[in-house]
């Protein structure tokens, strides 16, 4: 695969299966790429709540609002430029706030295989 | 590991190995921690070039600035909250323009074995 580049509009947002909230991904890069890991972009909706165990290695950078990333023991806010990074096998609450979020996600190995 | 959140404030950027830009780069999760990923954040002076032959596949977030990768074929630029991917394998030349820039990155494996 060539170096490549992308921006939002690149992204064909849809909700995370299996999921209620206003939660939107869109996958750049993954498995039918051939490499080993999965790019997009995700939008939040505001005040959404999103609980999931993270199948994979999950590193999200917030560009737009802010997250936060609670676990039973952890709670964490992202806000713009800044990291969440969600190891695999955690049990994670994802929240927005009032404003929504707008971020980029890397995932190691690929998202959509695990949860499939 | 449990849940992380990290600013730019808690890398310890230090120029990369083998360079001469003024290009520095601090890893906040890598192959210290365990996981498979390492994740960090790049600033990059005004008007600096690095060439490299990339051993890792490699995701940069752009969030400041703006930072051109090129190959013999391809030539793409990114801005503030645009992805720049370069797969595993690619001899790109990255140049940063007049402002600078600072990224976040994530790549698979770990970046610093492989240019060891």
């Amino acid at each position: 695969m060539e170096v490549r580049k992308f921006t939002i509009a690149d992204a064909s947002l849809e909700r995370s299966p299996g999921q209620e909230a206003e939660v939107f991904v869109g996958n750049l890069v993954d498995e039918r790429h051939g490499g080993p890991i999965t790019i997009g972009y995700g939008r939040y909706g505001p005040g959404q709540t999103l609980a999931e165990t993270i199948a994979v290695d999950d590193v999200m950078i917030v560009l737009e609002g802010r997250l936060s990333v609670s676990t039973g023991s952890t709670d964490v806010t992202a806000g713009p430029g800044e990291i969440a990074y969600m190891p695999k096998g955690q049990a994670v609450t994802i929240r927005s706030h009032e404003e929504g979020a707008l971020t980029a996600y890397v995932t190691y190995p690929h998202w959509r295989p695990v949860h499939a």
